[in-house]
């Protein structure tokens, strides 16, 4: 039995810092690396690979929406063919970097409202497939469980995970309850742990009214953007460890 | 006999088109393609890839600081780690878009102030080497004749071509003569015609105060900027091929 | 009787030229002017507030979402304090440039897709009108006619106008047919000065499906962005001096 | 006696969060807010001009280069035209905040490499006296004791003053020991405060050599940056205040 922590790093921009990347690296398994439109920036993005690296972690991009100001969070009327170019440039940034460190790049998970929108909405994600299929048919696109991205994967033939959020309510249906609605985070360590664990070992989740539904994930959305976070990334993998679960990057 | 000719492209950015990229495509056999920092965007670099393709032009990247308003025009005082991280995001950028239209990137030439500052800068022409270097060592590097540039990439031991400029006077020591100066640019269009003539035949420049000075390149830089720029590449072709001088892009 | 033209201007950006404004100018009687945000910058801010001043045209600001690569058509997901904030950054470097000039900018109206969205959305609209006031109360908002802009203005004790569009088609309730159907846009020179002249001397306009219905504006919304766009403002404009309109800025 | 203390604040860019200015707000007297072309942005902006009002803190323009990546440290290549408008721009892009809040702005002070710029270049240090002048002849133009700042001020016949700062050594000369050389920055608390001391009371410093040479500063410049700035910024007011000098904006 084996499971992937993924996390999203390389967040800083310029002269702002932001998040616990160094901390939180020794902890995770696979990253998905900030590509300048929503966050980060060439010198960071080469830090960032060079410390993954350094740690044996596996690098994915993480394209967004070009919004700075907004880190990505608002959504974007892009056209497909507009959503398509934007992703095939982002991974072209990253995965320069990725050679120039050595390494090969695993995967690509949208950030953001782009992964909001990806996850309901069918054009959006297929033209996320078909950027990924076009640049290289080799890379993982990394897709929220029981949405529309991975529909869009297996239509284009890209080979794909799906992820759970260990620190996220969920529906009976599976679902990720919204962000509006009060529990739908998280908070207390203890149970985000015990959670994942469930996740991971009995492919079950708990949810947010109390039934026990079906979840299949490849991999786990852990955060390391606070100290907090971090203590979080090491208690669940420290879990797993536990529980005789090989923390591995789907990829490898 | 052979020769190169390169021309700047896919300038356009948003809504805002600049140059006569259709026009021109036709009579090259290498272009550089402005990367997103200085000019361009995802849509018009997809765009102008597969226009290359469709002629069967060869692509290199074009990457330049980042100052959009400025056009990449205006020297900024980067570091030179700044300078090769900017310059690997660049070529990662617009690798992608070759991948996705099956083709090799051939070269890459930076642009405006970057290129003046690495012609002279032997740190700056360096971080740029290294930068190309890093990313793909097959990638020729396009550099200004008897420059700092061309320091570089010996030294760093990757494929190098040196170009001269098909409407630009030269100095007697094979040199630019600076933009500043009465006469630097040439305009008449018969005049470019003969010397670009004379340079690829007879590996010789007259240069601005009258004495025929050695200059070796392997690729002409024309322009495509203004309808009166195409007009000139046309010409210098039809004159290139009366001389039974085969055009053909340097790294095929 | 009078009436006011009004025209997108200083929409170039940088190195890249967007319009005919010197060509336009001439023609119109009020201008709104990008401010760096969707379009233009700094020198090209200072350029059309001196070109308008020179020909006595009246200067308003044209705030337009945060995105360069998209001209600001594309519909993003702020906030309405985002939105409120936005507004008030823009009026106020507009309204520097007017002040160095020695003029008083006499309106505000929004671009693209914030228009778009204000048109339909009070809330939208309501942040918009409440930037404004902050800044000056005294400053006109232009708004569509008939669309929520009016309401917000009203709501906000703020002095408005409202426009019609001398080369769109209207409906039967006076509002605009939708740009995605088949005659939305009238390209006919003849057929746009007469709409011109019956909605200003009339107060109606004959709808899609034929039919007059009324419409009450007090400027007309014309283009200066191809040469065919400058001849139609001279031909609006002298059919209105025939009629013996009296063409005047609003707020003057 | 009286002496302003003036802070660089409003340094946040979108999600990112710079600085202790909560913390610092209350302990300075005067503040520079960036203006979103180096950093910031129209919410920041407005929150920090909130802030100072709470606070009863005089409020200036902080003027960059157009490189948020670089956070305005990089020197670039603009012409004195350029420069003008990018500082008309910044000016009226706060000036708006102030109005909506209901203050004056107080002062302008340029930012980073184009502060360093301004400093020792007249033809930079005029553009950006003519900027101002040409917005607000009553606003103050912030210049570093001694340099071309104070000469372009008094050229333009603009309201300025002359800062000095609380924790850098001075040469003989009264100018600035490089950052490059050991020692330039003085972190010593209790030897900055004794320093602030002796520049405002006695208008002398002690320079790196040990001399006691002549300054006349009406402002001092201090930082908010870091824990450790805010507790120096407080433990420079209680000195000041026990020797009875009043700290008061210098434009009110």
């Amino acid at each position: 039995m084996q499971i992937d922590l993924n996390c999203d790093m390389g967040e800083s921009f310029g002269t702002y810092e932001l998040g616990y990347d160094a901390q939180a690296m020794p902890f995770v398994t696979s990253i998905n690396v900030a590509c300048g439109f929503h966050a980060s920036d060439p010198d960071n993005m080469a830090k960032t690979v060079a410390l993954a690296k350094q740690h044996g972690v596996a690098v994915g991009a993480h394209p967004g929406y070009p919004d700075l100001v907004g880190f990505g969070r608002r959504s974007m009327a892009l056209t497909p063919e507009e959503v398509k170019n934007t992703v095939i440039y982002q991974i072209g940034a990253l995965e320069s970097f990725c050679r120039t460190a050595g390494i090969k790049m695993q995967h690509v998970k949208v950030h953001g409202a782009l992964y909001n929108n990806a996850e309901k909405d069918l054009t959006i994600a297929t033209a996320i497939a078909e950027a990924i299929k076009a640049v290289d048919p080799s890379l993982y696109m990394l897709c929220l469980a029981n949405s529309q991205m991975g529909v869009a994967a297996r239509n284009a033939g890209l080979p794909y995970v799906e992820e759970a959020f260990a620190d996220r309510a969920y529906t009976d249906e599976g679902s990720l309850v919204s962000r509006k609605i009060a529990g739908s985070v998280i908070h207390d360590l203890e149970l985000v742990v015990a959670r994942v664990v469930q996740m991971v070992r009995d492919k079950t989740v708990t949810s947010i009214i109390g039934n026990v539904v079906p979840i299949n994930a490849q991999t786990i959305c852990v955060h390391g953007d606070t100290p907090g976070a971090v203590a979080m990334v090491k208690a669940i993998r420290a879990a797993l460890e536990k529980e005789k679960i090989t923390l591995k990057a789907f990829g490898c």
